[in-house]
């Protein structure tokens, strides 16, 4: 125990921890407060930054609600959603991707046979997207259950517009057979803003930076023995595919977009590559 | 612009930043962004720690009232808010140190004559506090207003308590004349605990941490000419002395606390250092 000092502010700090708190509490805890201390005296952080530094983490607190999550944009806009999800879902060569999961997942969506729309508003460019459910060895992966989920054509997704929207527009489930093909027919989905009326729209707008996300598709593909994957393609010749507000953009998930047959077709291919669990 | 990786993750998140930011923004920023990401990949967080810290900010920013400021209370037991004390408050050698102002700074108490106490309700054991003001050169400082402040026998401000304590129990300003003398009765203050009810209470107990602060004398000195000095005393052989939750003791800060005539008379002698402005 010793008295606080300039020099050896963190350490002062991390010997308080007692011998009785979990280990990995304590190694979380104690390198959190180890690099928000190099980073303090890095910049020599003034009194004023501070002061506005708790009143944006408070207004970041007090405008969360059940359907607002401020935090997580924050965490979003500051690339460290897509730093826990990259750290947690290291893949091999071939595999495809993680990226985040974003809050408009739902679960229960409908079981759709395979070619079968889940555009139920009559809105937007229609698009076919197919493709096959691979191991790394490229075999086919039957009983693959392909959950999708994407916005409307003006960029809501159906939870948000719950009066306007049939429910369950632009959402579905499709299950492999034993070719591991899918094949489902939706809309090229549009880029949208991030909620930015709160305090982190407010950052970005003061870091120079817009809030789109570009068009996507978001899929969660599950199989037995297999690990989960959850990620997008990214559809279209987007103007934001390089400045993605919450960096969800990898280069393999970026999907070939390919006029077909008429003005308003659209084909959208893309192989997913599963990794078996353990 | 480039796609998300893991490896330069930080990078990719700072080359947003617009050429139009605020240049210390966009370096706080950065810095931030930096640090915050080597964190997580030193650590590995996992999906689950990062839900858990989405939800612990969250209720640190819900818990927040126009009387309770977590956040404040969070930036106390991690030492940030005394290291950027101590980074924005540098003294030459022999200067009184600095040390947090604290939530119950009250502006506009009664200015008292030399020697009066500040004590109101009777409780308690008396303390006679005094001093000199001077400046480094161990010159007199006339015309210094001393700004005290401090908790009841029970561990309670004033504020805390506002049916039961008189208004201003505890607190004064005495204004030093030609010599730099100061002198008031007080009590010997008693540790409390900081609030510990909320989030940040649970998360001191996790980590095997106690909420108590050692009992403590508040100053907030200042002259015309000089920087003003916003510090305590911390009085008396407290248990908790070395182990402030806050961080706010420092070596120099700790008086001299002596029996002088009756069981409960007491004498704390301290002299204050000021440091001319610029």
């Amino acid at each position: 125990m010793s008295y606080f000092t300039e020099e050896a502010s963190a350490e002062t700090v991390n010997a308080r921890i007692g011998a009785e708190a979990n280990p990995r509490l304590a190694q979380v805890m104690a390198a959190l407060v180890r690099h928000l201390h190099t980073f303090t005296k890095e910049v020599e952080l003034t009194q004023d930054e501070w002061d506005h530094a708790i009143a944006f983490l408070t207004q970041t607190g007090q405008i969360c609600t059940d359907e607002r999550q401020e935090f997580i944009l924050l965490s979003d806009i500051l690339g460290l959603s897509m730093l826990v999800d990259a750290i947690n879902n290291r893949r091999p060569e071939g595999a495809t991707e993680n990226t985040v999961l974003g809050p408009f997942h739902v679960a229960g969506a409908p079981e759709r046979a395979m070619g079968e729309t889940i555009s139920l508003d009559g809105k937007g460019e229609s698009c076919l997207y197919e493709g096959r459910v691979l191991d790394l060895e490229g075999q086919p992966v039957a009983g693959a259950r392909i959950d999708v989920w994407s916005d409307n054509a003006e960029g809501y997704y159906d939870v948000q517009q719950p009066e306007i929207q049939p429910r369950w527009n632009n959402r579905g489930i499709f299950t492999t057979g034993a070719d591991g093909r899918y094949a489902f027919r939706g809309i090229k989905p549009v880029s949208y803003p991030i909620p930015d009326d709160g305090p982190v729209g407010k950052l970005l707008g003061q870091l120079g930076r817009h809030p789109f996300r570009p068009a996507h598709m978001h899929y969660r593909v599950s199989a037995p023995g297999f690990r989960p994957i959850i990620t997008h393609t990214f559809v279209g010749e987007d103007p934001y595919l390089t400045s993605d507000t919450v960096f969800g953009v990898k280069e393999s998930l970026v999907a070939p977009f390919e006029r077909v047959e008429a003005e308003t077709l659209w084909r959208s291919p893309f192989d997913f590559v599963m990794v078996p669990e353990g």
